[in-house]
């Protein structure tokens, strides 16, 4: 058993924006010769988040759309926005989360057919890094 | 420390519907010997979630009520739906998540007095299953 | 490789409130001399919730704003409410989720700038706890 820590830098170019990134923590976790057990996929961002789902282009559209429809409308009561105009995008967070869990098999994620990782960027354009943390075999 | 892995069967018979597989993860710690450590319940789905929270029957109604509150409102609009007409359970998947983490101490899920382990199929009638990965000793 | 236990008393004085519990997971992880891993910041309540995000206090503010707006409209017609006047805190329990997951290394919680681990209240006030799980080095 042993612990094995990444990071992986993702540029956004958009306010709002989806990426798949399963080839690149796969990728990551055959680098490190990841065989049996997790990996936690972390954002260490407060107005991004991540999800795992389909990455079909008309559904990441709904899921940005959603997250706008939830945390956007009446925003200008949003208390945290007389400092910084984000507060949808730190609401967005907390509603969808700040990490996605992934259990390893014979040194593959264990994703179903459809599961794709995405990260989700709600106040772009940045810089971001996604830390990749495996526990196992 | 080790790990181990394991999946148990989730058949549903109506398109909407909760299940408590609580007893059915714990079984399966039991199966494998458990003693302390985490287990993860991963759902390799991408339009049917999981939550742990009380299984009072009119809660699991509830529940479902709200996710379709959130994602079926003006769901004529979603670009997902010109494909397939679902996008409102893969919608919920993203608000409530793929998966679950449980310590183990004792080898017993630590749970609380009202929490249970909670499937959620948005899609159904279908043929499921959710992947378990312990961690620990 | 190893696990340790833990558990954190949260004592919270409103219906609504959220604490920053970070320093308090912090010093557990230096109690037990966690160096590199991953923690699990576990809640086992069905009515309260844990989430990473800014602490700023109009933020914290908004948070609890929105889960009351998304779970408490039209809340006579949630049938939990026949039995317990606290569907909404279920229902944001199910969309904000039980726990979190933080990678660790050198001893530190990895967090973003602006990140904090924050206990969100919904049903109180009450006598809560954090369950704790580290496995690592």
């Amino acid at each position: 058993m042993r612990v094995a820590h990444g990071r992986i830098r993702v540029v956004t170019n958009e306010r709002f924006e989806t990426l798949d990134i399963t080839g690149r923590v796969q990728g990551w976790l055959e680098s490190i010769n990841g065989r049996s057990g997790i990996v936690t996929v972390y954002v260490p961002h407060t107005t991004a988040t991540i999800a795992v789902n389909e990455a079909e282009p008309g559904l990441l559209n709904d899921i940005v759309d959603l997250l706008k429809q939830l945390t956007m409308p009446g925003s200008t009561r949003w208390k945290h926005n007389r400092i910084d105009n984000n507060a949808h995008a730190h609401l967005s967070n907390i509603l969808v989360g700040h990490s996605a869990v992934i259990p390893v098999m014979d040194g593959r994620l264990v994703l179903g057919t459809w599961q794709r990782i995405i990260f989700i960027e709600m106040d772009g354009p940045r810089n971001r890094s996604v830390h990749l943390t495996f526990i196992g075999e």
